[in-house]
């Protein structure tokens, strides 16, 4: 029983999410250059720096709230980057794969936004106005970068309107 | 390259999402029993029973479309019951689980509302409009316990104001 107060379930859930980020600024350069729509490209290569930032980010709330992070590897971002390692292997480059980076984009940004979503709520617990202030930008962020590429499914990652004859 | 078109991409999408629901079929009795706060107990257990009916509306879909699901294991919600299941082991019952809980429950819900947006889009793409239709229920219904997690996590997991003396 190693997290038995708030500050432990926190100290616990920026560790995962810092692990998460992580994995991610690994995965978004592959999937950057997977796309072949350039916007699609450009927008993970944009969102490669804004996990950057974010990353640094985590960096300061750490040091603001006085914390230290925990040694954890994020198994849920393993698992959702195992699943569009999946999609680069079993489908070509084109639209259909861009369809599908997309969906798995998605879904990596919804685990962000329900991560600082929690983040937010026990830092608010825990007195922690600077740190949440931080996250709370980064959890735009995220917001932001999911309706961007809703946006993309509906026009760009259209791959039937694309290859209608 | 086994997925070429939009309708493998979709079949796919779908067959993870089955496997995803199945798998959260087993975990959430477990999530229900682990929770002290009776209200978050019975959200679980409700949420259960509506898991249930989203995975009878997938066999629907499967009909209407015409469709055959393969055989996949969701990666992704393996992971995110890893790290429910991490809670369990590692925090006591009670104020502070529950906050865990519904953080881990609200990873959950985004994964699946991200995973039935993709799906409702590409579904809108293939001209599937009766099984979109079942499909934007499933995403209401998550999007609705999602909302009612935020809520506990705001009122009923507040582990801090519970435990001041």
């Amino acid at each position: 029983m190693s997290r038995k107060t708030v500050n432990d379930l926190f100290v616990h859930s920026l560790s995962d999410i810092y692990s998460a980020e992580k994995q991610l600024t690994k995965a978004l350069g592959k999937l950057s250059r997977a796309a072949t729509n350039e916007q699609l490209s450009k927008a993970f290569q944009t969102h490669l720096e804004e996990t950057q930032g974010q990353i640094e980010r985590i960096d300061q709330v750490v040091e603001k709230c006085g914390l230290k992070l925990k040694r954890v590897k994020c198994a849920a971002m393993e698992g959702l980057i195992e699943e569009a390692d999946e999609l680069l292997d079993e489908i070509e480059k084109g639209p259909v794969l861009d369809a599908g980076l997309i969906g798995a984009a998605q879904k990596v940004e919804h685990y962000e936004i329900a991560a600082y979503g929690t983040l937010c709520a026990l830092g608010k617990q825990l007195g922690f106005n600077d740190g949440v202030k931080l996250l709370q930008e980064t959890l735009q962020e995220e917001k932001a970068t999911d309706q961007k590429l809703t946006e993309f499914a509906e026009q760009v990652g259209n791959p039937q309107a694309k290859s209608a004859s």
